[in-house]
């Protein structure tokens, strides 16, 4: 048994679809959360800077004494997360190998489309993860503004606005032939029945969701779960505190109940 | 006569509208441009937050020895521009002041709109400066989608996506009566055309091209002008300088020449 806290970072609220799964999957345990809100997006930007952002984020969270570190944002996951392993001494969990597992399952056809970041479809790390495992055909794109207008709330299923944009990017992958579609941004479980809704036919894959699964595995396994019955959040960005517990709601699908703090680098 | 170059920050790449404007008016300037990249946007932040990049901004242009700076993005001209003059010892001149006074200038039934980033339009900064020169009635909104359309190229007049965009934001406005709108943010100068298409009846005032010639005016009186035929350019950014030159040439309206550099703060 464990019952130091589990650590999540992502470059800004995205990451709270994956708390929303851990919270499910994982009632006992207990969340520090780091959004590192004052430089979002991270997506947009070099893998250089991407890497030195995710330094800083592991080393706040590493004060913590976590037991493990989810690292909630896909581009993070893509860019930086064979370094962030290799120096940091604590479980590390991205969101790319658990998704890129679930889709070689799930696909049918062997054809497995990919959604993400400009940064995360560059680094190819959802193809290189998929190529390890099955021999499925995988089809990337780069679907930048969803993560903007997620955030301005142009989420509704019929949003005419993020229809069409969701199909400037989606029916690509779909004249491929894809019958499985990663998510691989954690903002996009948001606009998931949109989505669905574009490509009916298509098995949606939730990264973060995927992610929270593995990491309840690796804990079981290890005999490393909390024995407390409700765990406690506590939530940190970088930005200031104030109106990130109403967006913050749309991610965890319920009220904010915990601290919100602003920390400085 | 004075040969120091004229300092220019923007969060990104919007400022790169105003420099157009600049070289246009002034092409015997030399211009020192720094796109705050590693951390764009502003608008969606905090003004504690803004207030804080901008002085890392503002000082690394100072090691330059500018006889004047130009805040050419919307955001900190509005949230910081008052407390930046306050504590640099140098000519510093924002997007809002001289688009207020054209604007004023320009209405004939004094109903000005505004459109801006979230940041912009909370200050209530163009509001302010319009008050102050004249009793124009001001309706303000926030269009934070067109940062990320710009960027992601949803640029042409007919693009489907941002014609609806532009439709949510100023369709109310155009409501109010409004016949003069302030685009209140340098990425906006990009899709001109469309938001002249969407608002056919309504003058649309250019903040940085305004900026530019109130700077033109006080480099002319203060005999303060550039004694070259043509300036040179230097650029700076916070993330790498890889693709800037390719995206800034959309704001510039011409092939970017000069050095491109990263800085780390």
């Amino acid at each position: 048994m464990d019952n130091r806290p589990i650590g999540v970072f992502d470059s800004g609220i995205g990451g709270l679809s994956a708390v929303k799964e851990l919270k499910k999957i994982l009632p006992g345990e207990s969340i520090i959360y780091f959004g590192d809100t004052g430089r979002v997006p991270y997506g947009t930007r070099s893998p250089e800077t991407i890497m030195s952002y995710a330094r800083e984020d592991m080393e706040f969270l590493l004060k913590f004494d976590p037991k493990a570190i989810m690292v909630a944002c896909g581009t993070v996951s893509s860019v930086a997360l064979d370094t962030l392993k290799k120096d940091y001494p604590v479980k590390t969990v991205g969101v790319v190998k658990s998704a890129a597992k679930k889709a070689s399952a799930v696909t049918v056809n062997g054809k497995i489309g990919v959604i993400s970041t400009g940064a995360t479809h560059r680094s190819g790390a959802f193809k290189k993860a998929i190529s390890e495992i099955s021999d499925a055909e995988v089809f990337s794109a780069a679907a930048p503004l969803f993560i903007p207008l997620v955030e301005n709330g142009y989420i509704d299923k019929n949003n005419e606005v993020t229809r069409l944009v969701a199909k400037d990017y989606i029916y690509p992958l779909l004249e491929k032939g894809i019958d499985t579609l990663i998510l691989g941004c954690t903002h996009f479980p948001v606009i998931k029945e949109l989505i669905a809704d574009i490509a009916p036919s298509v098995t949606l894959i939730d990264s973060g969701k995927e992610a929270a699964c593995h990491l309840k595995d690796y804990l079981c396994e290890n005999e490393m779960l909390s024995e407390k019955t409700s765990g406690e959040s506590r939530y940190f960005v970088s930005d200031t505190a104030e109106g990130f517990s109403s967006v913050a709601e749309m991610f965890l699908g319920e009220k904010l109940v915990g601290k919100v703090e602003k920390i400085t680098f």
